[in-house]
This record gives C-alpha cells, sequence and structure tokens, in this order.
C-alpha cells in the first residue's frame, strides 16, 4: 500500500509531441483529478502551455510542467521508462505488457518512473519507444486504434491508484434488520395478507415458512423497518376498517 | 471470465443532462474503444447528437444511440441501476461503492446493468439517483472534484474490461538465455577483464561467483547473447591487439 503511495510522487506523465493545448489540459487534469503532478512535455518547438491554463482544477499541475527538446533530456533521472502503445498499429521491437502487469512493475520500481504517451494520430516514434524499457498498452476491443489521450491518461493513472484507500469514508450499508425486526414484519405482513384474503384464497403462498424465506430476500435494513411496519399497520387499519362498513 | 464478455453486451452507459455534443463523442469513443455500444441519453430537450457524429471511431455507437425524456424510462429493462457520483459533492442517501467493488457487483447481476453519468457542472440530480439502487465513486485524490466527462466514463469502462485477456496476442519477452549459453558469456567477460588488466587490478571483484552472480543479474535473453558475445570478442581482439604492439 505504501508503496503506491510513492509511485504517485515518483511518476512523470510524459507527453511527445502532443500539440493540442485542450488536450494537454485534459491531461493535467486527469492527473490532478488522481494526485499526480510532474508533467513533462517534449517538443520540437514551443507548445503553448497557457492555451491549456484554462483545464478546471489543473493549475498546478501546468504552473509546474517542465517542456524539454527530446525524450533522452526528459527521462534522465528516471530508472524505469515505459511508452503507451495501441497494439497491433505497427511491428513492435519491445516486449508489450497489458497495464495491470506494467503498473504492478512500477510499483515495486524503487527510481523515477517515466511513462510516455504520444500524439493521438501517430502515438510514439520508434525514436522515442527506443528509449523506453518496458512498452505497455491499454486493452482495448479493436487492435490499432488510438484512445483519446485525455481519455488514456486517465486509465492509465487510474490503474495506478485504484487499489489506494479512498480519501474519505465513503457512505456504507445501513445494518441489516435483526432477526427480531423481521420478526414484527413477518406477522404484521401475515396480517396484511389475512385482511386482504389473499390468505384465505392462495393457502398454499402463505405457508409460514415460504413467507419467512420471502422476507428474508429483501435485505430489509434496520432503519427502513419501521417505515414498512407503518405502511403495513395502515393497510391493515384501512381494510379492518372496509370489513365493517 | 465469460461473465465480463457478458457484461459488455448488457451494459448501458446513460448520459443524464449532457448537452456537450463533444462530450457525448468522447463517451461514445470511449465505449467503442472498449467494446460497449449501448449508449442512452436522457435530456428534457432533443441533443443534437449530429454534432456529435465527428467522434473518432464512434459512428456506430453515435447511430444506434438512444433518447430517453426521462431516466425511468431510459432504465426499465434493467436490473442494476448504478449512479456515477464524486464523493463529498452533497450528503448522499445511498451506501457508496468504490469503483471497483461496484464493477464486481455488475458481473454477478444476471441482467441489465445501467451505469448513470451526471453532466460535468451538477452531476446527478437527486431525482436521477432516486433510481438508482446503489452509486459508485472513481477513487480520486480530492474530494467532491469532478472528472471531465469522457474521462469518467473511460476510467469506469476500463474498469469493466481490465481483466479481459487481450484481443490479440502481445509480444511477448524473448526466452531466457540459457545455462549454456551465460557459461559462454561468462568465459568471454572473464577474458576481457582479464585482457584489459582489470582482473589483475582488482582481483576481488572478478572472483568466479560474484562474476556469475553479477551476470545472472542482467536477465540476458537468449536472442541478444550472440550480440553480446561479438561484443566482448571485438573487445578482447583489440586489446591483445593493442598488448601487442
Amino acid at each position: 500500500m505504501s508503496e503506491q503511495i510513492q509511485l504517485r510522487e515518483r511518476l512523470a506523465v510524459v507527453l511527445v509531441g502532443a500539440r493540442n493545448p485542450l488536450n494537454i489540459g485534459a491531461v493535467a487534469r486527469a492527473m490532478s483529478n488522481f494526485g499526480f503532478a510532474d508533467l513533462r512535455v517534449v517538443n520540437e518547438y514551443r507548445v503553448p502551455l497557457e492555451d491549456a491554463r484554462s483545464a478546471v482544477n489543473a493549475e498546478h499541475v501546468l504552473q509546474a510542467a517542465r517542456e524539454f527538446a527530446s525524450v533522452a533530456e526528459a527521462v534522465t533521472d528516471c530508472s524505469l521508462v515505459v511508452g503507451t502503445t495501441a497494439v497491433g498499429e505497427r511491428k513492435l521491437e519491445h516486449a508489450v505488457d497489458a497495464l495491470p502487469a506494467a503498473v504492478e512493475r512500477m510499483h515495486v520500481c524503487d527510481g523515477r518512473v517515466a511513462v510516455l504517451f504520444g500524439s493521438e494520430k501517430t502515438g510514439l516514434s520508434n525514436e522515442a519507444m527506443s528509449h523506453c524499457q518496458r512498452l505497455m498498452t491499454v486493452p482495448m476491443q479493436e487492435t490499432g486504434v488510438s484512445m483519446n489521450l485525455g481519455q488514456a491518461v486517465a486509465v492509465c493513472l487510474y490503474e495506478m491508484v485504484r487499489e489506494l484507500p479512498l480519501v474519505r469514508m465513503l457512505p456504507a450499508d445501513g445494518a441489516a434488520a435483526t432477526a427480531k425486526q423481521m420478526e414484527r414484519f413477518d406477522a404484521l405482513l401475515w396480517e396484511t395478507l389475512e385482511a386482504s384474503g389473499y390468505s384465505g384464497r392462495f393457502s398454499a403462498n402463505t405457508d409460514e415458512l415460504k413467507l419467512r424465506r420471502l422476507t428474508r430476500r429483501l435485505a430489509l435494513q434496520g432503519g427502513d423497518v419501521d417505515v414498512w411496519l407503518g405502511f403495513l399497520r395502515q393497510m391493515i387499519w384501512k381494510m379492518r376498517g372496509s370489513d365493517k362498513d
């Protein structure tokens, strides 16, 4: 578990040849959402990162983003360099891991990890891939199909944090009703069926054991039992009152 | 495994109140990438789905998309209805599952499954959530932060297929070098060290066992051994030649 927290702090997302500021902004937003901060952009000429700064919740990631002229310079401090690829897009010289296996490798690696993403149109060049020890791919239905860059980054980062405990406790299921509560529910339900005349007509369906199995399959929560009992009491009252008319 | 293939065929992505055609197109593209086909759009007025049709590789999903006026109509055929939410955005009346747990529930459910996504700005309304048996959330660093709609859908669908075998065989690691190949490598390496004078100066470092452990840690592949042997032979030839000068 502690290893995974570390990965978040030692992982760099490296965008190679991404030129669309909207895409870069989407990547920064995904990083911010999942708690990653180290964004590196490799391009032959300057990218207008300013134009990406409108991305929601991504300002701090974009402010700290660094630009490099080559992949080699962008990954000098990384001990594990992993390229992303759509399998089938070309003959690959590298072994390719599915995303879960690739991320496991990153968790057990001690040093900094760089994950390279190519442009949507062309993916990573052979030159960029030659800097990678491994390639990884997101399992997709069709081969050779490229993902939206922001989506690809989001899915990869999600895989890195999916086992982490959630920051805030999630509201849990309410406690199940106790057996005693269920007995009261059974009794009132039986009364309701009798008051309605159902048990007289279909006695086989209102057999005690059958009814109990039926109500136990409801997964009633303790906090809801009183509401249901109120429903039933009201129905019984109504049905008995109608009898007297 | 077969259960997961089934989920892909019985899952509906339901967008509630999504109005931006670019977002809808990004969702359709994510669905297409991961092999899902059933897109449903709930809006009070007609959405210009035509404008979304430019999304890469998503035409068939958008062509088959259906529009509904209410959540109730959109999910009538579904036995499990799950809403997505950013935890912390409001007081939730539902139990919330983390994404992996929620997807497990979907795999074991027999019937059709609907996953509801709200608009980026407001999320799902309380009315929409009231149609859900469960809520789920993508584990994120900050609470109350909304994800980009396309990214959220991509991450959720990825979780549903991440254990599926890849469609196409991935290029695997090359076979490891055999022990016999490694012995030849060790022998030539030792010759190289001797030829260079290294073993004379640092005999402790060229102890046979130490060297063997060192080379075994290289994880050399069988197909690469000959190349390395060639390197070493060349060096030995050069160094011996220099001695003679």
